[in-house]
């Protein structure tokens, strides 16, 4: 890309913003998107904020075929003192990168693309709701759009932002949920696509879902495909268990997402000396800790949750159940603290948050 | 769907068609193409054939974020005595239903879209290319389209037919392809999506594909995801070894797709009186086979090739020779009988022509 800029084309026709009261996740967009073109020889090009506005696409596009997508989540957050923070972002841009090259799809700039998101969301920022644990999310995603129907990866693709102003997570406080241990579906194998943040990882666990949804459980607890033995991940999200004192998370294996939140709560344990570790851990020797009263806590870690505290797990017939449903003093505080950060009312040691300002144009 | 017609709109701008000689496979369209939405309470509605168009689609539209997309191939052939023919597309339609329910979508009405199919390809019928081991390619695919971030089976759907001219596959004969099997990446395991014909399963098989292009290899043999030893598909084919006289085929397992030329080759192998089995086959039974001079032939089968044969095989630094890089008699049998069927040169004693004709407008 030889020209890194952006043009920016205003809307005129501002939409209404909704109720912060009703707000839902993922419903409702902002006035403007950054869209970005590549092509060969090209490459990345044609960087520019224009209106919200419906793609127009070839039927025979790519993405709708061979599913060569990718995306990534973040959050931008109303602080206390009028600020506009981001949180990690570099990181979620490095995995979208790291997405990009497990599905042959050409690498963006992390920084210039981090810049003009910078400016999307200045832009749009009246959209950014004020009330307690509400948000702007904004999703940065990948697509093909070589009009082509051979199986190879695309010549050409767009990046697009758009930004969506969320609601709280935790409207009526912190709930523990109810997971049922998945041993039919799989959502992802070592070799396979499961580190990488794709849409077809997320298409392949919509079935388990829907099952155990019926039988009233939130969301699935995901095993490794190979054994059905080790714990990966609970629904989108990672996983966390407190075992007698210690913190344990599935480690990196190849088939896990290497989520951000769940990053960052290793570095926030470390920082406060709880023992924690990146691990191989059965539903077996979960049970086990179960039994022997050594199972304290239970968590999942995500963009939209932050921590979403497990209150029972259900695995071929048992049932664990932990805390008794209530939230755990660790998922507690790594709550309280993380959001803190967001919001700006706690101070940042790790140099997380990322403030967006006015700014000259992307260059 | 309470009204089973199909409107129908004319294109009033007839594109030209592309040169018999120069088609590539996927890059020419027809004139027309087939849409049918789907939307809660309604269901499936407004079946339509429309001229060939460009989509205009919600950024926020599901299907590019969480790869809920599946798709069929099929053909219409010209054959010798002018007939329209389809090769049993009851089965893609079949199978196009098994993906759905994969990954939640809602089913579609077979019947019904096979006859709008038939309808699109008489009205494009001009399209149907003429020269030997030509076609018509035929694109059924389906996408979510609600506008909505939610990790959740979408509401809204559309279904869309394209049609595209496709050249002879083997243009200059049957060349016998290297493979190599593939050892590090996986395509699918058993409780993912293998078996069903989903986006996500070939975005994820572009990677490995990459890597050994550049080897000089064609495709790679794909093995199990759990183990690595049991040989599953050969590139986005199925694969057939002919060891000591007898036919086999891995047997589906949840992780390998039903294939129509799979399942045709079966019943043609067992017509003929040729010994064939489907069961778990690994790499080192096949590897020593080849040893003990036992391994005959090996081709993969699949819509767009009828039958891919396999001249050499990599795996872990050896390699396996085929019948001396020369296409198999089976192989050649199997391909001559398959593709006479289709081209109407050759008696069907299966019943697996359908024809297309003129016929009133779906109701």
């Amino acid at each position: 890309m030889e020209e890194w800029t952006v043009k920016v084309e205003q809307s005129d026709n501002k939409k209404e913003k909704p109720d912060t009261e009703q707000l839902e996740f993922g419903r409702s967009f902002t006035d403007h998107m950054f869209v970005m073109d590549y092509s060969e020889p090209v490459g990345w090009h044609d960087a520019r904020i224009v209106p919200y506005q419906p793609l127009t696409i070839e039927p025979s596009a790519m993405a709708f075929h061979y599913g060569q997508s990718v995306f990534e989540g973040m959050k931008a957050y109303h602080a206390q003192n009028g600020d506009i923070q981001l949180f990690r972002p570099d990181k979620n841009l490095a995995r979208l990168n790291h997405s990009n090259d497990r599905l042959c799809i050409p690498p963006i700039d992390e920084e210039f693309v981090l810049k003009a998101i910078k400016q999307l969301v200045y832009m749009d920022k009246e959209w950014i709701p004020k009330a307690e644990g509400t948000s702007l999310y904004i999703r940065p995603f990948i697509i093909s759009t070589e009009p082509y129907l051979g199986v190879a990866p695309s010549h050409h693709y767009k990046l697009i932002v758009i930004l969506s102003p969320v609601g709280a997570y935790y409207k009526e406080g912190i709930n523990p949920v109810k997971i049922a241990v998945e041993n039919h579906y799989v959502r992802a194998v070592k070799g396979g696509t499961g580190e990488a943040k794709t849409g077809g990882n997320y298409a392949s666990s919509l079935k388990a879902q829907e099952v155990v949804g019926k039988q009233g459980y939130s969301q699935v607890l995901w095993l490794d495909g190979v054994e059905k033995k080790y714990i990966e991940e609970v629904g989108s999200m990672n996983v966390f268990f407190k075992i007698n004192g210690e913190v344990v998370t599935p480690a990196l294996n190849g088939s896990i997402l290497s989520g951000i939140t769940r990053d960052s709560v290793i570095e926030m344990l470390k920082y406060w000396d709880i023992p924690v570790s990146e691990r191989r851990i059965s539903m077996e020797e979960l049970y086990q800790a179960y039994l022997d009263g050594q199972l304290e806590e239970a968590f999942g870690t995500g963009t939209a949750a932050v921590i979403s505290p497990i209150g029972e797990l259900a695995w071929e017939g048992k049932k664990i159940h932990v805390n008794e449903g209530e939230i755990g003093n660790v998922a507690k505080r790594l709550y309280d603290t993380m959001s803190g950060i967001q919001y700006g009312k706690v101070e940042d040691p790790f140099g997380w948050i990322v403030k967006v300002k006015e700014a000259a144009p992307v260059k």
